[in-house]
């Protein structure tokens, strides 16, 4: 037997932002390999009988993409319906493409189905629209963790971007405010961390990039990093603002 | 009476790529404006007696964004729920941004739902990844089509980005493609044209820069256009590719 691999984003996190598309293929699912970023409300579409993996990456638990990869091509010969279901969408950052040329390497047959990216989804929940006209016509996102495997971050982009995305920069945050503020952007220029952004734990902290450079608050990831004027907008876009301003939700640091 | 409005993005064609959400609130909308990027089929899933209003931009029918504002508001004193649909996400390009700000501004109550935004989504659909470790670790998102009101395309930011994305450049892509060279992009750089992404009409063009910049394929809008080397593994990562290949949905210019 041969089965199907489905490669599915499963969006930013609240499972109200799933595809239509998503929600049918769990439902159908045999087995399912998730990763950390995806919930407990999602993996409850599946059928009771379904198989689910864990394959997410965090200390202690780490599984080897190469498992990962491998994994997919052996459960493929036993059941009919896998899905992968990787956080956001499959093939903006996360490693789906690889998974996906593994399968198509071995004559595994696949398919892809986008989901809402954290890179879009995360910004746009929160209130900070990643363009708008005569504020920002651009944005860049690249991602703060250089791994082996990956170029080295072109920060120079950033010169040129209305507003600048950076996933997986907890980590390096204060060199990435830095980084800018030599590259020239204004120290008064505001910047947005979402912490598990589109969940019920979500928080959100709003800085400059002054401070962040000098001082940064504390952030844990999961988070997004947004920079651009566009950020200010939080203050009349984020729908929950005013909740936000009675709870530690909202942070400005 | 006072009605909220929702911003709903109503993803990038594919009737399943709606989110739960989204499908939530159309059922339950009194009234939808809706542009001309939202499908028929997607319509369909209103309540027969939802007023449907189309407010698109096509030529002839053009309806000016103050006055979609302003009915925005008139709508809200009549109907208890409003839904302005959106292709993609409200917030990446297509102005929701400025209409929740006038709501915001006019104190009308909304909510903004997130979608699967076409920058992402119809790259992933037809099996181009915009991130992939080793080929590109950042990509750049910019509009080809400079209005009043927005600043210039800082295309200097291509130098700095593995993958370039370029929405509503249909118009100037021979242009976007000389200058892409003149910043030192290789000409034998793959790109890639996706009209109508994620409906049935879909078709893919692949060309190189320096086609594009000497000879330009015939593209009609919408289209969404990709620079960069993960446009080659469309041969891989296509999942109907090789039925495009025997169906001019996919033409290799």
């Amino acid at each position: 037997m041969m089965g199907k691999v489905y490669i599915v984003g499963a969006g930013p996190g609240d499972v109200e932002l799933l595809t239509l598309k998503a929600v049918r293929i769990i439902k159908e699912a045999d087995v399912i390999l998730y990763d950390r970023l995806v919930s407990e409300d999602i993996l409850q579409l599946a059928r009771p009988d379904c198989e689910i993996i864990y394959v997410g990456k965090e200390e202690g638990k780490h599984t080897p993409q190469d498992s990962i990869n491998r994994m997919l091509v052996e459960l493929s010969k036993v059941y009919r319906r896998v899905v992968r279901l990787k956080g956001g969408d499959p093939f903006v950052f996360g490693r789906g493409a690889e998974e996906a040329l593994y399968l198509a390497q071995k004559g595994v047959e696949f398919e892809v189905v986008p989901g809402v990216s954290s890179v879009t989804g995360v910004p746009t929940y929160v209130g900070i629209p990643l363009t708008m006209r005569g504020v920002s016509s651009s944005f860049g996102v690249v991602t703060g963790h250089e791994g082996e495997g990956c170029y080295g971050v072109r920060w120079e982009l950033s010169k040129y971007v209305d507003t600048l995305v950076v996933v997986m920069g907890v980590g390096k945050r204060q060199e990435i405010g830095r980084k800018l503020l030599e590259l020239g952007r204004d120290a008064e220029e505001p910047v947005a961390f979402v912490e598990r952004g589109c969940t019920s734990r979500q928080r959100v902290v709003v800085t400059s990039l002054g401070r962040l450079a000098s001082d940064p608050p504390p952030v844990e990831p999961p988070a997004l990093l947004v920079v651009g004027k566009v950020v200010d907008l939080i203050n009349t876009l984020g729908k929950e603002v005013e909740r936000w301003r009675q709870n530690p939700t909202v942070v400005i640091w």
